[in-house]
C-alpha cells in the first residue's frame, strides 16, 4: 500500500481535483501551486467564472505548477468532470440534510491512498469561494472530507484548503525521517573521536583546576558527557572543537601550547578546520 | 500532554509566528487567517516591508483575523523578536552550511505540544518571500522545519507554508473522530428496526419470486444484509426505505397495497417519513 514507491508515488497520479465554480483565478493558480507542491497533476473545473485563466491564475501558480494549469480541464456539470472516477468526495465544511460520512483530510488520505495503490480512480470536489459546494455536489459524492479547524475560525481560503487535503494525501506516501541531520558531507564522529574529544576536555578542566574534589571528577565529566553526545557531533566539529579547547587552554595558561590532535601532526589553529 | 484540555489548547496560546522580513501585505494576512484556523494568535515581524499593514493585508485576513494583524508586533531583529522564548525553529527549505536537527512539520509539531503544555515559550521563524530565512537567522533557531514535498516543486507560498505548520500543530490537539456520520439529530436504526427492514425486504422479494431455490435464500439475504448493514441507517432512512419498498411492492403488483410498518397506524405514503 503507501508508501512503498513513495517517490513514484509521490509524483505520478494520485487524486484529481475538482473546483467546482471557482470565481477568483488566483484561487485557481494558488491550488494548482499546492497541487504540484504535493505530486498532484490532475486539475478539473466546473463552470469556472470567465476569464480564469488570465494573468491572475498564472502569476499565483507559479513555474511548474503553470503546466498543470494549461493541462487543467473543464467541465459543465460535477457528473461530467467525475464520470470516470471510481469514489468521489467532497471537500466541505458544510453538510446539510445530509447523511454522509465525514473524514478528517488525515483519515481520508489514507483512505484514498490505499484505493489509488489499488488502481482506483479518485476525485475531491471543492466548492466556490462564496458558497462553497452546493447540496447536490455533495451528494454526487461517496464522503465528505472535512477539516476540523479552530470552531471559531474556520474558514478557509480555497487554495489553502485544496493544500491541506493535498498536504495529507501527500504525507502518507512519504518516508522521510521525523528528524535528520544534514551532515554536509561529513559523517558524524565516532566512537572514538567522541572518546578522544571527551579526554581532552577532561584533561584541560583538570589542568585548570576545574574539579572540586576527585571524587566529583567522574561524575561531573558523566554530565558534561552527557551534553556534548545530544549534540550528535560531526567528525568536522569534533576539530572545531578540539581547536576552541586548545585555544582556551592555551590563553588560560597565558601561553602558546597548541593541542595536536592524536594522529594529526599539524596543530589545529583558531577556528581551523 | 497533548490532547487532553484540547479545546483551550486549540483555541488559546500555542506557538508565536515569527515573519522575517515579509514584502507582501497579501501574504502576512493570509499567514495571519492561516494562524487563527488554526488557533494560533500571537504574531510577530521583524523588518516587514512598508505598507505590510495596507489594504492587501487586511483583504487576506478576512473577519475575525483582522485582530491578529491588528496586535501584531514589530521588531528590528530576530534577537529581539524571540528573547522571551525557550525554543526557536526555523522554518525553511534550504539550509546551507549548517548542523541543525531537520523535523518535519509533523514531529515539530508533536515537540512543539509537548514543550508548551510544559508551559515553554515557542516560536517559529518564517523568512520572506524571495530569500527565505538568512543563515544568521537559521543559526538562532534550535531546530530547522523542513515540509516534504515534491522535490521536484517544492517551494511553498509564504501563508501556505504557515498553513501546514499550524495545521500541524493544530492537529496534536485535535480529537476530532477519523469518520463522523451527522446524524441531522435521528438516532441510528437500531437493532430491531434493521431487522423489521430485512424482513420486511425478504417478504417482499420471496412474493417477487427473486429467491431461485428456497437454499438459496439465507444466503442472497445475507449479502443484503451486509450491503445494508454498511450504510449505518438512521431511523428515519429505514421509516424511507420501508416506504420505498412498499411502493416497489405495489406497483410491481398492480395494486394498491400499502405496508403497515410493524407498529404504527398510518400507512406509509411514497417517500412519507
Amino acid at each position: 500500500m503507501a508508501g512503498t514507491d513513495s517517490t513514484k508515488n509521490e509524483i505520478l497520479g494520485g487524486p484529481t481535483i475538482v473546483l467546482v465554480g471557482p470565481q477568483m483565478g488566483e484561487n485557481v493558480g494558488s491550488a494548482a501551486r499546492a497541487m504540484l507542491n504535493c505530486g498532484l497533476t490532475d486539475l478539473r473545473l466546473v463552470r469556472p467564472r470567465e476569464g480564469w485563466d488570465s494573468g491572475d491564475s498564472f502569476a499565483m501558480a507559479v513555474g511548474a505548477s503553470r503546466g498543470i494549469l494549461e493541462a487543467a480541464r473543464v467541465f459543465e456539470t460535477v457528473d461530467g468532470a467525475v464520470v470516470d472516477m471510481d469514489r468521489v468526495y467532497a471537500a466541505t465544511a458544510r453538510v446539510r440534510d445530509m447523511v454522509l460520512p465525514m473524514l478528517t483530510p488525515r483519515h481520508a488520505a489514507g483512505e484514498m491512498r490505499h484505493r489509488v495503490g489499488a488502481g482506483q480512480k479518485v476525485a475531491i470536489l471543492f466548492g466556490s469561494e462564496r458558497f462553497g459546494l452546493h447540496n447536490e455536489d455533495v451528494a454526487r459524492a461517496d464522503a465528505v472530507i472535512r477539516a476540523p479547524l479552530n470552531p471559531a475560525f474556520s474558514s478557509l481560503n480555497l487554495g489553502q484548503a485544496v493544500l491541506l487535503v493535498a498536504w495529507e494525501w501527500f504525507m502518507t506516501g512519504n518516508e522521510t525521517a521525523n528528524v535528520t541531520v544534514p551532515d554536509q558531507g561529513e559523517p558524524p564522529a565516532g566512537h572514538q573521536q567522541m572518546e578522544s574529544f571527551i579526554a581532552h576536555l577532561d584533561q584541560a578542566l583538570e589542568e585548570g583546576g576545574f574539579f572540586p574534589s576527585p571524587p566529583m571528577r567522574p561524575r561531573i565529566m558523566r554530565a558534561i558527557r552527557n551534553w556534548v553526545a545530544r549534540t550528535n557531533p560531526t567528525n568536522k566539529e569534533i576539530r572545531l572543537l578540539h581547536g576552541v579547547l586548545a585555544s582556551l587552554s592555551a590563553s588560560r595558561l597565558g601561553k602558546d601550547r597548541p593541542y595536536r590532535q592524536p594522529g594529526t601532526k599539524k596543530p589545529l589553529k583558531g577556528g581551523g578546520e
